[in-house]
This record gives C-alpha cells, structure tokens and sequence, in this order.
C-alpha cells in the first residue's frame, strides 16, 4: 500500500485545541511563594489544594531506581488513599533525591506540616520536589512556608500559575495549559469541564538532574481508575515521546486530580464523555510536552518527528523517538541541515519502548512483554523523509530526491522543525518532541560545578 | 552481601595484554592506498588477501534498518561461502549507503573487480565501506585502484597499518592493536599465533554518519562456526559498550578472518586453545573499542565505567553503558565535575539490551527474549559510586561521601576518566566505554551542512 505523504501538512492527533492559560477548574485552590528554599530569593513552594474533599487522582512516576523521596510518598499515599488527594505539595531547589532515610523522613514531615495546616489526612497530601540531588529540605522554612502561603491561596489562574512559577528551576518560561470541553450534566444541559495543567522540565543548570514534573487539574467528576486508565495512555504518546538528552530524572512525576466540583455529572467508563475528557486530558499533556522540549537546554527550536504509515502506533512513536533522540540529528536541526541520511540512519535504529510503556499505550501484557525493545520495522525502499516541508528521500523513487536546499535551509530556522516520515507499511501513526542540540547545552552542563 | 570496593584498582576483564601495533598474522596480505575516491586525496581504498586459499571467517554486522550495499554484500557473501573469504576490499569516501538497487550493483561490481584481480570467486570477497550517505562508489576510480593495489600488496605490518589508515575518515589516529599467544601444534611444541585488529571509527565530521569498522586477523586455524562463537560474545561485551553519541550506523562491520597460516593445531571448540584464542579476540576487540572512544568525535579524553556487584553481567553492561551514555554524566567529564548525582540517576536507568546482543552475550533464546530492555537492578541503599578513584557515594553508608573535591577534579583531568560503581547485590561484572561531550562535537556536527 501506498500513503500519500503531504509534506506541507504537519499531521497532529486529532486532540481539542489548547490555549496557554493556567485557568483554574472548580474545587481548587492554588498558589506559590518564595520560601527561602532556593538561594535565588524566587519562588520555590506550592500548594494545590481542593475545596470540598478530596479530589479523585492518577499519577505516572519515574521509573529511575534512585526515586526520590516525594516519589516515594506520593506512591505510598495514592495506594493509601485508594486514588484520593486533598493537596499537592511542591518543593523546588532541592530534589529531596539519593538522600535515603533521612530524606524518606523528612518528605513524612512536609506532608505531615500541609495536612495539619489545612485540616486533611496526611495520606491524602500528594508531593512534587525537583532541585539538587543529594541536599536535603530546609523543613523549618518549608514549615514557615506553608503557614504563609495557606491564607494566601486563590482559585484564580494566578494562583495556578503561581504554581507553575514556583515550579520552575532552569526553565525559561512557565508552561501551562488549559482545554475546555462541554459534558452532559444531569439537567439535560451541557456543562464546561477544564481540564488545566502546568509543568516544568529540562533545566539542569543549577540543579544537578532533570526534573519533569506536571500537574493536570479538572473540575470533571471522575473515579480514580478511570483517571488513571486516561492518564497512563496520554503520558505514554506525550511525555514518553519526549526527550532532551535521553537522561531520565529522579524525580519526574505527572499528577491528574479531578475535584468533581463541575455541574457535569460523573464521568463513566466508556462513554462519550469519557472519550472527551481523555482527549482533553492529552491534549494538554501533549501542549506542556510540546512546551518542555522547545524550552530544553540550550535548545533554539522545537523539534518535532511525526511518523505515519507505520505497522503499527507503538512502531510509528519508536521510529519518532529515535528521530528525534539522535545527537546527530538533533546538531543538524541546529545547523539547519536538510541532512537526510542523519534521519535515515536514526529511523533505522528505532527500538520500542519498554514493557510498561507499551503496556500503557494499549497493549497486552503479552504483547508488550514480547515486543519491549525490539526493533520497529524500516523498509528503506518504502520510506519517505520530508524536513520542514520538502521531500528529501523516497526509497520507492530511487531515494535521494533533488529538492531546493537554500530553501529547505530557510524553512529550518524557524521556532519548529517538523521532520515527516511515511513508512509505507501500514496506519501505524506516532510523534515525538525533541529539540536542537547546542553548544550551549554542552557549555551549561560541563562548566557547572559542583 | 558485601563486596570490597577498592576505587583505586581499576579492574578489566582478565585478558592477555595488547600492543598497539599491526603485527599482521601469518597468511595474509594487506595494503592501501589513495584511489581518488575522497576529494582530500587520502588514502582511501584497502585490500586484504589471504596467501593460501580462503580463510574461516565470521563478522557481526550492524542492526540498522538501512544497513549499506557492503554490509548486505558480506553477509550474502558469507552465507553463500559458509563462513570462508579470500579477500577483504574496503573503501572509504562513499559509504554506499541508502543508495538502494544501484548501490548494490556498485558493491556487486566491487567484488567482481577485486575477484578477477585475484583469481578468487566473488563470493569469498567481503565487503566494507564507509563515508558520506548516499553517494555512489566511483567504478572507475575503484577498479584503477585495485589493479595499482594488488601488486603492492605485502606481509608487513606497514601492510596492515595501511589499511588501518586508508579506513579513516574524520578518525585522528589510527586504530591497531596485537596480541600474541601460544598454542599448541601437532608436534607438541607451542607456537606463536597473532591475533591483529585494525579500526576506524567515530567520526562524522566530513562523512554524515559514524561508521564503525574493525577487522580482526588470525593465523590460528579454527572453523567458521568457532570463530563465529568467539566473535559474537566479544563484540557484545567490547563495541556493543562503546558509545560515543548513541547513534549506530548504516555501515558498522566486524570481520574476524583466520588464515590458519600458522604451525599450531586446528583449534577445536571446547578446548584451552579456543579459550586463549578467545581470550586474545576479545583483548584486542576491547583495545579497539577504547581506542575507538578515546577518539570520539570531539572528545578529549576516554570515559570508562566498570561495574561490579551487580546480579549478572549483563546487569552490570546495562548499568556501564547507561553512565557513559549520559550526556549530563558525558558533559561532567568535560567540566571535570565528580557529578555523583549524574552518576547514580543515569545507573538507575539501566536497561539491558537487546535479545540479540543479550543471547550473544551468553543467555539463553528465551532468556535474552524475556529480559531484553528491562530495567537493571540497582539497589539505592547498596549502591556505592567511586570516580577517578575518590569514593563520592556509599547507600550503605547514608548515600554522599565527604570527599576531596579539589583532588577528585584534578584526578578526572586525565586522559582518561574511571567510573566505578559496585551495587552490592552478586558476582556481575562489566564495564562500558564512552568520551566526554564537548562544545566540538556540537560544532563539528552541527556547522558541517550538506
């Protein structure tokens, strides 16, 4: 078979348009300050708080072996709590990480510092912490912190944004998110849900380890299984379809907690609306993806790998990710290079993910156990490359193809480079979001210190 | 259980001890020189030949989707011959690369040219070639080459080193590496027996994609099958650990060829010799490979991670080979920064390889099959992490080290820079080579455009 690829046409999963607005859903409360953690004097503790018990929750966690301490917790806490959350603590300046017992103990603390100041049980206090590796939490002034910041919170988007404000280490910009979408409520009439995230990610100038932390709120009513049966699924075709240098954190952790306070009746299994939450749900998990690689270190564009035609999807991501990972490509979109054969050569190396991802984007436990990390199927002859909207390569057409360099050149030094690629094997469709690879990011990691 | 760190004693695998020199073995002939194919006018083009009818031979070749015309060529090559080559043709300038049906009628062309040269089938002909994708192997140049080659083709080392030299590309220096062992012949005494290596590797500045080529020469007499088993476990525990920017190439070949030249007995699988033949294969394999990564493109020193404690070997590779993969970890070599927390994250995200890499390391089918892409076992609290010989982390011991800072930085200003990491947790062992990341490796790859 035969697809058509058009080259000018970047493909995107058919998901609900975001707006880059931390618009808070109903049943929240939010806000960050500057608690003295950070040297800096910026803001560096949050709290997200529900109004009226607890908010339904999912969570994805690192896989790293060195989880950190708020890793730890919130995983304990989630079990605990069946799926329920009253608040989510973030820390940032210190990564609470590869400090064992100590640092186990000290997380204990803090939740148990946030659930006394806000009247809820510990075990429904959710954690987030990203800095140095290593260094352990200044608790008095966590302490002092929380007890100014509680008064304070807001249930305005500034309070959301605050959030992700205080979220940030090296970031260069605050990443937030919000989809609306209209559910059916009991009345009979349809009501707007929000479904709002913030993240932060990919600096790693001062703290000594990538953190890719983000948080999704919506005010739609949901249990926690059906949250979590969205969120692993979205996590896997957004934020594991994503990479800056293919270091995967201590600390990386996404958080969706549905508050339910949304005229809109609960959401079931298997509905329509179920279906419009997901989407909505991913929509802003890919927007906030979107937003981390573009602001990776030392990165100047987003880099963006689309693959239709593929066998299946869980090819189709393999192939985008290896695009996208490769050092070699990643220093072409720098130099603005139409360098085809860089892209050939990383698409044929494309390897699919672990058994857990594949597993969470929707396969068997057999299959994806079978198929972890083995190789994606690459037919040369039937490949087709396209960069920034020219075709570069059509195996079925003698491969290399003359196309107009200077042009394909320009159309590169842009905010994103869209490389396409058609398999020519089947309907397999995945993407993946990287960026370019700089002399700056070398310089950030190497003459930083310790 | 415990085991004894001692972070000073790097240790190595117990392997005869290589010099790096082309010795060339008994039975063959090598030579090079510059046939117009590179514009630099660089040598460019090689031959070995064997002196008294083909030689056993086995290679490993690289996974790549879009494995080159040459790489085809030799494998077919090898399966029609059974294991058996007369001669070795490499060149360098083209890689031969997504050239599609043409370029395997150039390689074909190549091995008729080199064949009728020499009086031997075209089917003991093997293949190499490496350079810039996509462009097609110059006939004329080649077949002028070969015809002023063959001629000067001699039994001394300057042969062989010859053809070291006319493989580079963007290589700084030239990559060889001997070891001699005694076997014993059928008249009850030892003879000597060399095993010489010879290759290129990791650069990309000029051609568009790393290539990595190595061949491997014996006078050892030993059949196919044997060499076969030699060469596969000790390509996965030398170059399959050598990263330098984590892509692999169209172009990556390993052959190990035995003339059977010299007067010690046929090696028989199973015996002392086959050990010792072992031994010195994989010697010189080793050597290569950190050549190899001592010369990455950019690098200014060789970055060696060594595991121990872990719960297997093949636990331990993926342990050595995610540290040294790490850009964060790779840009801390350069700073000369002992970043144990760089360290400790990237070992928490070991994986192993892939089922074929994993079964030619030693496990079963099913075994390779069930465990390829899981993540290692590296156990936090037992973890201990020692770089250039400064002991930065002990879990057992409440995780970060006081240590001598300055000391420890101008330990890592050194040629090379020794990771050790024991996880406390069985007998595994391995090690992985890789190089630091510098601002030139980004200049190189990203200022170079087609």
């Amino acid at each position: 078979m035969t697809i058509e690829l058009d080259v000018t046409a970047p493909i995107s999963p058919d998901l609900p348009a975001a707006e880059r607005r931390a618009r808070i859903p109903a049943g929240f409360l939010a806000g960050g300050r500057a608690a003295g953690i950070k040297a800096s004097g910026r803001p560096d503790l949050a709290l997200v708080v529900t109004t009226s018990g607890p908010a339904a929750a999912a969570a994805v966690f690192t896989p790293n072996a060195f989880a950190a301490a708020p890793v730890r917790r919130s995983r304990a806490a989630l079990e605990i709590s069946g799926g329920r959350a009253s608040a989510i603590v973030s820390t940032s300046g210190s990564a609470n990480a590869a400090t064992g017992e100590d640092g186990d103990a000290d997380q204990a603390r803090v939740g148990e510092l946030v659930a006394a100041s806000l009247g809820v049980p510990e075990g429904e206090v959710l954690h987030l912490s990203t800095g140095i590796i290593g260094t352990r939490l200044p608790l008095d002034r966590v302490a002092a912190g929380v007890d100014a910041l509680v008064p304070e919170l807001a249930a305005t988007d500034d309070g959301l944004e605050s959030v992700a404000v205080a979220l940030r280490t090296t970031d260069t910009v605050t990443k937030v998110s919000t989809v609306a979408i209209a559910l059916p409520g009991l009345d009979g009439g349809l009501h707007e849900v929000r479904v709002s995230g913030i993240a932060k990610g990919v600096g790693m100038i001062h703290p000594r380890m990538a953190t890719m932390l983000a948080v999704i709120l919506t005010d739609a009513a949901a249990a926690p299984s059906l949250l979590t049966s969205i969120l692993r699924p979205a996590a896997a075709r957004t934020w594991d379809q994503l990479s800056v240098d293919g270091d995967t954190s201590t600390n990386d952790t996404v958080f969706l907690l549905a508050s339910g306070a949304s005229p809109a009746a609960a959401v079931q299994a298997g509905t329509p609306a179920a279906a419009a939450l997901a989407g909505a749900v991913e929509a802003v998990a890919r927007d906030l993806a979107r937003q981390q690689a573009a602001d990776g270190e030392g990165a100047t564009c987003l880099l963006t790998c689309q693959v239709t035609g593929a066998t299946d999807d869980a090819d189709a991501r393999a192939v985008a990710r290896a695009v996208i990972s490769s050092s070699l490509v990643k220093a072409a979109a720098h130099g603005k290079d139409p360098n085809w054969g860089r892209v050939a050569g990383a698409a044929g190396n494309g390897r699919l993910a672990d058994a857990a991802i594949l597993e969470a984007a929707g396969l068997s436990a057999s299959e994806a156990a079978t198929r972890a990390g083995s190789p994606a199927l690459v037919e040369p002859a039937r490949l087709r490359i396209a960069i920034a909207g020219h075709l570069v390569f059509d195996g079925a057409a003698g491969g290399p193809q003359s196309f107009d360099r200077a042009a394909a050149r320009a159309a590169m030094d842009a905010p994103e480079i869209v490389i396409r690629l058609d398999l020519g094997l089947g309907d397999g469709a995945g993407e993946a979001f990287g960026c370019d690879l700089t002399e700056l990011y070398v310089i950030e990691n190497s003459e930083y210190t310790t």
